[in-house]
């Protein structure tokens, strides 16, 4: 995020929080789980999401936003699962803002939705400072990255409730101290919670799940209580 | 870069490219080659330009800024190579300005400096968008990331000169075809250059250290001409 300073700045900031608390509340009404994720460009959020989709049972309810600057790729990728999915094209925008959520929603019916997750547009920075109405944003790393990540790209990992360490089949091959990484992540947040993820393998992909049934169980009303 | 329409950013933007013409008159008048390296958060700029200034005669007189949001550990790990840098923490900027530039080279004598090196932001989004009063742009993109990233980030491809394929050793292990990642490359700048590196095997060294022979020879003052 850039000149924050400005008074310009915060009146966009402002308003784009106005908007995502809105968005929060009719998320809250819905009982939808809405996760916002953030990371570097190519560190593998699609690719999560792909396997994050073909786990899933059909019956799930999930709908997903992708934002990217450029192309709808992404969007395509995901659609062959059978979920609703739309694109986002930011044009030159370097992150989603709260309103293009508030847009892309306006003709999906809120009650079909049980858990909502956006793909952000590839920056480890601009995103960060844009509140979506998520109930918690998760920042996907890439092994292939570096492990002082964490330390150079504080505000990300100060804001996640999750970390995903990806591509982690590439270990063998990169300079890259996974328990650094992980450090360097809880000098930005004690008690940030972490999954270490290889899509190609498919290690990691349960406790991932598990991550998200338990986030979604947080929000679905107890049972036997009256909607 | 975001909310370029505004007409707040547009004099943001405005005042950057008149600090960016005047350090560009300096550096021609200082016969100095300016280079901005632009790429994701961990493609691998810096440890491009440690095999780059670990290559070069110690008569080479390389001067090198970073920027990076929190942290100078490039700039620690590139002061071992006995070079002139300077880093510049942007605090909450996700990219470099040109007056970060014009201060930070306030106390340097340009006379000393051939060749200026700038690492900029990891960012490949915004930092397209701000002039530092450079010869040439690189842009920086990893095999470990995908070889659709010239079409989901348009602008930084449209305007490098040369674009600089990083980890090429891990080829064997990731889903990325080089070839692809040119073409597409390619389909926003014709006949940008472009040089394959593996930082690890050295392959691709001399070629990108033929290139940036080639941008100095440019900018030097023809032999035997009045200075």
């Amino acid at each position: 995020m850039h000149r924050i300073s400005s008074e310009h700045e915060h009146k966009i900031l402002n308003e784009n929080s106005r908007i995502a608390e809105h968005l929060r509340a009719h998320f809250a009404d819905h009982n939808i789980l809405c996760l916002n994720i953030i990371s570097a460009p190519g560190a593998g959020k699609t690719t999560l999401l792909e396997r994050t989709l073909e786990s899933l049972p059909p019956e799930t309810r999930v709908a997903i936003i992708t934002g990217d600057i450029q192309t709808d790729n992404d969007a395509v990728r995901l659609a062959r699962y059978g979920f609703p999915v739309k694109h986002i094209t930011t044009g030159g925008a370097c992150h989603l803002e709260a309103p293009m959520i508030e847009r892309a929603l306006a003709d999906w019916d809120l009650d079909d939705i049980d858990v909502l997750l956006i793909e952000n547009v590839g920056n480890l920075v601009c995103p960060a400072s844009y509140d979506l109405g998520e109930a918690a944003k998760i920042v996907v790393l890439s092994c292939a990255e570096g492990d002082d990540k964490p330390l150079k790209y504080p505000a990300i990992f100060f804001k996640a409730e999750l970390l995903v360490l990806t591509k982690t089949d590439l270990l063998p091959y990169v300079c890259f101290d996974i328990e650094a990484a992980e450090q360097n992540a809880h000098r930005q947040r004690k008690g940030l919670e972490v999954v270490r993820v290889s899509a190609l393998s498919r290690e990691g992909i349960a406790p991932w799940l598990e991550w998200l049934g338990r986030k979604r169980d947080a929000v679905r009303p107890a049972a036997g209580a009256v909607a």
